[in-house]
């Protein structure tokens, strides 16, 4: 396991500049045709260039065997051990639609949902009700709170929102309400120790006053909560690192995520050019830049094996105005594999290539998931990304005498 | 290191099945004439077509360098932690012949020796006395303890035996009563601790009761005892993995380990065919076996290069019927390397092969010590052999969110 506080004591400023671009979902697994993944399908000219010039292998987010989801996946790749600090549910979606999360607020997933007039849950999600409906049913319940606590709703998308629950000494120890099944009652808030009964009357109350406020509003007549937590508290990039980092994400979760560790949002557009002008015109005020581009994962998500392709090789076109602005250190990775045929994330490892005037090039010719088996990296935790790419832009010292 | 806990929250049960091949004591060194290690040697079609499909690699049962008894070498495999969990020589021996160790008893391994008349060891194993003998002495001391405590002394073979010593409060923080070397006189239990005052005081009791009562059976006319020790508290893997686990071995030694952690023990015969009839016929009843096969470890231990290739090459040839019943996993590896050259267990590395679905092959067709070097899995402690074996069974759930 990676020890910040080792690296703490070693991390110096530079004027270095560490690239990380992560393609949300990389690895993949060979179709049943040709043998090859989605990355090994894809024409990579310029992956392939890095990859030769650099240092190549796969990194594990988690550990052999284990699929993660995205909190825990981003970060390792921020160098934080995932199973020692861990994001819930609830503040995962706060910080997707950018929630500003204050220290002591407790966050809660939402769905609205849909009972009958027995009060059994008939569609957890309320068919799906639209974008549109989810605000305005959001404006209802937001403030719904019992003084001198207050309640945030905020809507996600579809039948989903967040609910933030703001006051003195609220602990997040409590169970879900949500049944994950329908057919039987929602749930009721229980305390899981002592310090958490007053978050749990607090729950219970606003669910009991958001059933009132939507009596008529069928299908979306109810809600249920899950996934209660609260901001895990993470030294910054800066504590640790001394780097002045910066975030180009399209989607706000991935935003939300490296705002938990310190770094800042840039803004930007929704494709990889759009986060590659971001960068070049941000260039000068930071010194590490998290670029991630999510549109791998989705079309691995959604089973789309030559969209996933397409997607690789767009980003690869898009690497030679990367290469241009000329970083001192480049990684390319993945926060954990979604393979097309599966789906959804898995645990294969995720390929990894590093370049940077000081890596020890191997003898990797090519940016795959079998050629990285070969690389000189080998097979390692995604937590010792930083440290190498620290490491490699000569902004770590010599630890011990 | 592998997270139990986590792994808890993750598992989840499923009709997969998922087979655990062991052969004891795999992994090899090159023969000095052909450079080629028993599994290089040996002509293996099957495994080698197995490993052209699945993924291998190399595990480390403890740690690099750490060569491993049969205890350590099989905890790893199930997926606990070997220097976390640890089994006492007492312990091993009387799980090796099936005794029945109920919480809080405490087993010590026990050698009859010779001692002459001025009470000094001369041989720290009576002769190596016969099966027989051993059964008949061991009759002798079997309830020689002062109530209320009780001894159980049971024959291993030649001139080992358990001692099983049950009352209530007694620990195993005692030291040897074997002083490991002849020309001396056995040395006096003494506790190693306040609490172990009580097991210190029956085990002397019981040693020198021991010594009247063999004071004719010259030259089995002593006993020495060490390795006090408890069963340990493992969490079964049910409890772990929620799996209904089953072991099938010949040896009774690998099935009182795997009982340990909560495998059911099917009967079996003594080849590998007689190991794959039994997992034919209760394959509806299980979805994880462990099979185990000694007879590789026993070549290495003789320094019989060529049996332990024509072991593994009969293995090989039964390796048709276990492809045929088709499980979803198939894993084959070692507990640890018995190098016939060594004629003993090593630290070597062992070789592993695992098939599944969703494995994600690498270019490795041989399953060999050198080809798995290059392998997908890369080189791994084998306590991560568990989490992938059931990730490619697809019965863990994603961590985190």
């Amino acid at each position: 396991m990676v020890n910040l506080e080792l690296i703490k004591t070693i991390a110096r400023e530079s004027p270095t500049k560490i690239v990380l671009v992560i393609l949300d979902g990389l690895g993949g697994l060979p179709h049943p045709e040709t043998g090859k993944t989605e990355l090994e399908t894809a024409r990579t000219p310029n992956l392939d260039r890095l990859a030769a010039k650099g240092i190549c292998g796969l990194v594990d987010p988690v550990s052999p065997g284990i699929t993660p989801g995205s909190g825990p996946g981003h970060l390792a790749l921020f160098g934080y051990d995932p199973v020692t600090f861990t994001i819930g549910r609830g503040v995962l979606e706060a910080v997707g639609i950018d929630f500003d999360l204050q220290p002591g607020d407790i966050a809660a997933r939402g769905n609205f949902a849909t009972i009958d007039d027995g009060g059994l849950v008939t569609d957890r999600r309320a068919g799906r009700i639209s974008a549109e409906e989810c605000i305005r049913l959001c404006q209802l319940l937001d403030g719904l709170a019992t003084e001198p606590f207050r309640v945030f709703v905020r809507p996600v998308r579809e039948h989903r929102f967040v609910a933030v629950f703001r006051g003195d000494n609220l602990a997040a120890e409590v169970s879900d309400a949500d049944p994950q099944q329908i057919g039987v009652a929602p749930v009721g808030v229980t305390a899981l120790n002592p310090q958490a009964d007053k978050m749990a009357g607090i729950a219970n109350q606003f669910i009991a006053k958001a059933k009132l406020a939507l009596a008529d509003q069928y299908p979306a007549n109810m809600v249920l909560l899950r996934g209660f937590s609260q901001r895990p508290h993470l030294p910054t990039m800066e504590e640790v690192y001394k780097l002045k980092p910066a975030v180009i994400a399209s989607y706000p979760m991935y935003c939300g995520l490296a705002k938990l560790v310190g770094m800042e949002a840039l803004e930007t557009g929704t494709s990889i050019e759009d986060e590659l002008a971001t960068l070049e015109d941000s260039y000068a005020n930071y010194d590490f830049f998290f670029l991630h581009i999510k549109a791998t994962d989705s079309a691995g998500e959604d089973g789309d094996f030559n969209r996933k392709v397409a997607v690789i090789e767009q980003v690869d076109r898009a690497f030679s105005q990367l290469l241009s602005i000329g970083p001192d250190v480049i990684i390319v990775t993945g926060d954990h594999s979604t393979p097309a045929l599966l789906k959804g994330h898995s645990w294969h490892p995720v390929p990894i290539l590093l370049s940077s005037k000081w890596c020890r090039p191997d003898r990797v010719t090519e940016f795959s998931e079998s050629a990285c088996i070969s690389g000189g990296l080998g097979r390692l935790p995604s937590t010792q990304i930083m440290p190498l790419a620290m490491a490699n832009a000569l902004k770590l010292t010599k630890y011990g005498a």
